[in-house]
């Protein structure tokens, strides 16, 4: 599928031996962009959320991983050398999952080339490329290809379930938390594009407001039309009747087909159950963790009041703040995941696990 | 009911012949009041939300009308002079009945003042109140007093029927939306000062901050400790099963038991009813209106998308924005309709018009 305009938008790019990544905390008002040379800066990038969205920090990372073998030198015990690095790496954020599948890759990489650097090489038919710097690169560049295509095809197979009618969408899960194109708002893209959606609104996700921020920013710039909403507002936009399908992305889904995804999604599943409209999560199947069995043994990342507070131009009052910026939605209530290997309609443990077979 | 460190704050009071308010824009950060001599400048101050809270604007407005009658000087033709102001009074905000119902009054006491003079003189014991000033002054300082009477009583009933587990609530609903005490807010000091609360929850209440700026400082003036947390956090809290009660105010109480209030209520509803939690409304009788059948004849406020944005330092973006600052919550998600006459479980049109007969 060519997208044209309505794909123009890039967060992560290897460039020049450094990781390049447009600075979401300053979008829409400035578009800068760092450039990393140290895997610490990469964690430390995603832990503040320099770069989000759960396909988007697993790419980083990978590139990071990249930085910090690089960073050895490539001297006889540098497999042991980076461990620290990649450790921390891993725990710059806690809930989305496909950090850990992006390092799992990496680490199997690094292992091959452990294994037997000569049949690695020989894999390779370019002699340049026969360097175990240049071979993780090449990993990471795919673990960012693979998701690019993966969007493509999720956004098909979604694109193919819509009605016609308005969609609703939270968080951001296009291009600015992805590899490209995006997850849900990849779907919403073929979507627009084929002429299946009759307008997209946007929650603006509080605390962070990736929806007021970055899904109206990223749809304006790829000439796709939005209308912002308070989140609380979704249950009378959902009663109105004219949406049908709340469509969003995932930071893991459970072996039993639980959804961990940003703060508000569970709250959006039950006012679609409870109005009739359907609702559909996006995820690559990097972000289904067959290790967590069900949404209860999802670690749910809670965040300091500060970053709560600070966008509201709030100082604190001496109220207290519960601020957890995930949540789980019950599989039950999900009556479509797409993945990039085909749609499960009311996900359960055993249609997942056949997915993945 | 006397509760000493938990009810010391007014937002409205008539002052040295002024209406004198806490301006409700600048809170946490800045209290400060503003004394108003003329019925247009309460009427703005209403439509900007120097005042806010349907009780409070009814209240506001009664003054307000006060200062068009004396503005008058009461010559000859007083009563057509002020029809415009008390017009201008009316129209500054759509929602809340309580509006209409202050203003109601206030023209009841005119016309019996139009009617007998002599009569209404005669009532008076104190010949200092016997000028057509003084008497709607009075009226609208009765409106004022019954208001926090009806408070106090409300929050009896209301915390009667608290279990002590935590309560949940939104927007503002306390002193500083009514004459003093609150609505649910009341029941909620109630609650608290007779130990039938584990621990308030607030919600920031977006896009104006009501919970975050107003229920967070009124509720720490008073040394009632809060929770504050994203308004799409709600089901994740409902969820984890430690509160027994969502308790909210009301705009206006529809005849078949609707209830209009600020954005994000009818999805507090939803949540409570799929969580198996309780779900109270409190509001005076003033706030019923037998004259709207039901919540589809109520008129929904929209305020422009700069105010939604603004409070998030955004910038339009090109995003259109869809703002509608009260929903309608059907009769039959409410467990309980608490008001000063008694408590309407299940409230339904019969059970409401047998409440007001």
């Amino acid at each position: 599928m060519t997208m044209g305009a309505h794909d123009k938008i890039r967060a992560i790019r290897w460039h020049e031996n450094r990781v390049r990544l447009l600075d979401q905390r300053h979008l829409p008002d400035t578009v800068a962009y760092l450039d990393l040379e140290r895997s610490d800066d990469v964690a430390q990038a995603i832990t503040d959320m320099v770069v989000r969205g759960a396909p988007a920090i697993g790419i980083a990372a990978a590139y990071g991983v990249v930085l910090a073998a690089r960073a050895t030198r490539f001297t006889s015990d540098w497999r042991q050398a980076i461990e620290p690095a990649i450790q921390r790496l891993a725990a710059a954020r806690p809930t989305a999952v496909n950090l850990h599948w992006a390092i799992a890759r990496m680490r199997a990489a690094i292992a091959m080339l452990s294994l037997d650097p000569a049949t690695s090489d020989s894999t390779m038919p370019d002699p340049a490329m026969a360097h175990p710097g240049r071979e993780l690169l090449a990993e990471a560049r795919r673990i960012h290809e693979e998701d690019i295509a993966a969007n493509y095809r999720m956004g098909e197979l979604g694109a193919a379930l819509l009605d016609g009618k308005s969609v609703l969408t939270h968080c951001n899960t296009g291009s600015l938390a992805t590899g490209g194109y995006g997850t849900a708002l990849g779907v919403i893209r073929s979507g627009f594009h084929t002429g299946l959606i009759a307008r997209v609104y946007a929650g603006e996700t509080r605390p962070w407001l990736q929806g007021a921020r970055l899904t109206a920013w990223e749809l304006v710039q790829d000439r796709i039309p939005v209308t912002l909403l308070c989140d609380a507002a979704a249950a009378s936009l959902l009663r109105q009747g004219d949406v049908g399908w709340v469509i969003v992305g995932a930071d893991r889904v459970a072996a039993n087909g639980d959804v961990a995804n940003k703060i508000g999604t569970y709250n959006l599943a039950i006012n679609a159950r409870h109005h009739g409209v359907k609702f559909m999560v996006v995820a690559p199947t990097s972000t289904i963790d067959l290790a967590t069995a069900n949404g209860d043994d999802i670690d749910i990342e809670y965040r300091d009041a500060g970053e709560m507070l600070s966008s509201l131009a709030l100082r604190e009052c001496g109220a207290t703040v519960w601020n957890p910026v995930f949540d789980v939605t019950p599989a039950e209530l999900v009556d479509a995941l797409v993945t990039e290997r085909g749609v499960v309609h009311r996900p359960d443990g055993a249609k997942l696990a056949a997915l993945l077979r």
